[in-house]
C-alpha cells in the first residue's frame, strides 16, 4: 500500500514499451508503477519515478524489488520460472504466476497443454536430432517449422526448414526445439483477453494482425470479414484459454486463420502488440485491464469507440542519413492531424519497434492507408505516395 | 534536447493535476514532462521522474530549473510576472509568456483588455474603497460581484454582495478588488482552444459547465441545445482572444450564456477543468494539445470520438467514516464498467478535486446519471440512488 495514495503498489518486472505504457494508464487510476529495469535508459525508466534498476535474472534484485511492491507483474516472459517461483514462496503476489506463465514461456510446454485441452494446434514434436525432425517430416510433409522452444520474438527462434539440410545448421546451434507443422492459412489473428483472480474475463473485438518479416507491423480492429461465429469461437477460446492456465492479466492467443478454422499459434501472458489499439480505439485499453485484472479490479468494458481501428508499427530507419525524429514528428503532425502517435523513447536501429500510430474512423481503406502512411513516413522520414518533403529547406 | 530520445525538453512549472495529466499525454509523444513541485507529493511529481523541488515563486528556482528546459510551461498562474519576465530576459521560451499570461493572473488587467477589444464582457470597476463600489452598485444595480483581481480560484476571491454591509468586510481586508455587474444569465459555458507560436489555432467543441459552490462540478459536451451560431460564435471569439494576446498553448475561455448572447467570465491559460472530457472523449486531449502548442508542432484533431461526453468532479469526502479509495475504486468498477477514472493521488479533503471521471455515449440523460453517480460514488462512498453496499461485510 502507497501510503501517499492510499492505493495498492503495482510493480512491473522489465523496463520496456510496455512498462512504459501501463504506467501511462496506471496514472488514470492514481497509481504510479513501479519497475525493474537493466538500465536507467529504457522506454520506462524515462517516463516512470519509481525504477530499480536490476536484472530480471538476479533473484536477488527481484526480491528487493518485490519488497516493495503489493503485486508483481511482468513486461516480457524472460524472468526464470524458479525465480517467480522462489517469489510465490517469499509470499508474494505474482501475476500470472509461474504455472501459468509456463505456457508463454515454452511452446512446447504449451503444444502440450493445449493439446490435451482439445484446443486446435498445428501436429508438433519435439526436435533433440535430425531423424526427430526428418521422422515428423516423413508423416507431416516439408516444408515444416523449426521453433526454439524458448526466447524468441518477432520472427527469431523460428525457421521454417525445406529440407534436412535446411535443419542441420538450426539442430547443430544446440538450440531446445520443436518442430509444428506448416500451417496453410489464410491471415493472422489475435484473441485479446484479460482475465483476473477472481475468474473474471472481458475481451476485446478479435483483430487481424499483419506481419512482414516475422514482426508485426498492422492491427486491424476488428478484423475484417470475420463471420461473427468465427470471432465467438476466437473469444471463447481465449477465455478459456486464460481459465484453464489460471493467467491473470491480459493475455494474447495469436492465432492461425486457416479459411475452415482457427489454429493457436503463440501466447502471450502481458499487453501485447496486437493490444496497442486499445489505448486510443477501446473503453479500457489493454495496459489499464492488465492493471485491473492484476489488482483484482473489476475489468472495464472493452468496446470499440469507432467501426474501424488500425494500428500500424513504427520501426527504427534503416538508412542514417533520415531527418530527426522531431522534424518527422513536425511533418507527420503537419500533414496527418487525426494520427495517435506512441513513441517508446529507444534509440532507433533498423527494424527495432519505436513507437506505432493508431487511426480510428469508419472506411477501412481510408484509415489503413492513412496508418500505414504515417508510420512509413516516422519509420523513414519518406512519404510513400510521392508527397515530397524539402527537408533541407528547413535547416 | 533530450539527448537519449533527440526531442525538446518540456518543463512546466507546478506539481499539480494539470502537470500529472500533462506528463501521462506527454508519454505518448516520446516525451518526459519535467516538473518544479513545490513538494514530493504532489500529483506530478509523484508519477513524473523528471522533477526538480523548489517554490513557483524563487527566481533561482525557476532558473535552475529552466536551464534544463527547452520550454516552459505552466500548471498554474501563480508564477510572478516578473520572474518570468527575468526568464525571457535569460533567453528562456517561456509560454504562455508573460505579456499573455497576465491577463490570466490580474482580472482587472484583463477586464480592460478584452473591453478594448470589444469582446463582450459584464461592466466592472476597480474598487479601492467602499464609495467605489457604491458608485458602481447605484449605477449598475444591487447585488454585484466583487472579485480580488488576483489568485482566486474555485469560487474562491469571489463574493456576491448585496449592499455596502455585506461588502465592508471583504474591502476591509485589504484584498486588491474589481466589481462587475451581477450577469442575469441561463447556464455557463467554456470555450476551449489551443494556439502555436507559429499562430495555428484549434478548438474543441464548446461545452456546458456546471457550478456548485464555485466549483465546477459537471462539464457537458457539446453544450446541450445550444446553436450552432452561438458555438461558432464562442470558439471564434475564444480564437480571437487567443490571438489578440498572444496566447501559446491552450486556452479556457469561461463563459456566460445569457440567453441572448455570451459574456467572458474568465480566462485560463492552461490546460482547464473545462477540457478534462478530451482525455477520453477527444482525438486530441487538451494536455496532449498543451504540449504540440509549446513545442510549436501542428496542433491535433479536435473531435469528439462520442455523440455525447460528460465528466464529474471527484471531491474529497466529507465524511471521516469513508471507506477507503481503493474500496471505493473496487466497488465503482464492479458496478459500472464504463467509466473513465482519473485520480490525482491527492490527499482526501472535503471539497477538494481529487480526480474526475468520464462517460461516453450517446443518449445525454444517461450519460450524464452515470457521470453523475460515479463522482458521487467515489466521492462519497455512498450511491445516490439507494443502491446500497455493505460494506462492514467485505472488511
Amino acid at each position: 500500500m502507497d501510503p501517499r495514495t492510499g492505493l495498492p503498489v503495482v510493480g512491473m518486472v522489465g523496463g520496456g514499451q510496455l512498462a512504459r505504457m501501463t504506467h501511462q494508464a496506471a496514472i488514470a487510476l492514481g497509481q504510479s508503477l513501479r519497475v525493474l529495469a537493466v538500465t536507467a535508459d529504457e522506454p520506462a525508466p524515462l517516463v516512470a519515478p519509481g525504477v530499480d534498476i536490476g536484472s530480471h535474472t538476479d533473484l536477488a534484485a527481484l526480491r528487493a524489488f518485490a519488497a516493495g511492491c503489493d503485486v508483481v507483474t511482468l513486461d516480457h516472459e524472460h524472468v526464470p520460472t524458479e525465480h517467480l517461483r522462489a517469489l510465490v514462496a517469499d509470499g508474494v503476489t505474482v501475476h500470472p504466476g509461474p504455472d501459468a506463465l509456463i505456457h508463454a514461456q515454452d511452446k512446447l510446454v504449451m503444444r502440450r497443454r493445449l493439446a490435451e485441452l482439445g484446443v486446435p494446434v498445428p501436429p508438433f514434436a519435439p526436435v533433440n536430432s535430425l531423424a526427430d525432425l526428418t521422422k515428423f517430416a516423413d508423416e507431416h510433409g516439408w516444408p515444416c517449422v523449426l521453433k526454439a522452444t524458448r526466447g524468441g520474438y518477432d520472427g527469431r527462434g523460428v525457421w521454417i526448414v525445406r529440407s534436412p539440410a535446411d535443419a542441420q545448421p538450426v539442430i547443430d546451434s544446440g538450440t531446445v526445439l520443436l518442430v509444428e507443422e506448416m500451417v496453410a492459412m489464410r491471415r493472422e489473428l489475435a484473441a485479446l483477453v484479460a482475465r483476473s483472480p477472481f475468474g473474471q474475463g472481458a475481451c476485446w473485438p478479435v483483430v487481424e494482425t499483419v506481419q512482414s518479416d516475422g514482426i508485426c507491423v498492422e492491427v486491424i480492429a476488428p478484423a475484417p470479414d470475420l463471420a461473427p461465429a468465427r470471432a465467438d469461437e476466437a473469444q471463447r477460446l481465449a477465455l478459456r484459454v486464460a481459465g484453464e492456465l489460471g493467467v491473470v492479466g491480459v493475455l494474447a492467443v495469436e492465432l492461425f486463420d486457416t479459411g475452415n478454422g482457427l489454429v493457436v499459434n503463440e501466447l502471450a501472458m502481458r499487453p501485447h502488440n496486437s493490444g496497442h489499439w486499445t489505448i486510443d480505439g477501446a473503453v479500457t485499453s489493454q495496459f489499464e485491464q492488465h492493471i485491473r485484472a492484476v489488482l483484482d479490479y473489476p475489468l472495464g468494458a472493452t468496446d470499440a469507440l469507432a467501426p474501424v481501428t488500425v494500428m500500424a508499427n513504427v520501426l527504427g530507419a534503416g538508412q542514417s542519413d533520415v531527418m530527426p525524429i522531431d522534424e518527422r514528428l513536425h511533418h507527420l503532425f503537419a500533414r496527418l492531424g487525426n494520427v495517435k502517435v506512441h513513441l517508446y523513447g529507444k534509440a532507433e536501429r533498423p527494424g527495432r519497434k519505436i513507437g506505432h500510430v493508431t487511426v480510428l474512423g469508419s472506411e477501412l481503406p481510408s484509415v489503413r492507408r492513412t496508418a500505414a502512411l504515417a508510420a512509413h513516413w516516422l519509420s523513414s522520414g519518406r512519404w510513400a505516395d510521392g508527397y515530397d518533403i524539402h527537408a533541407g529547406e528547413r535547416a
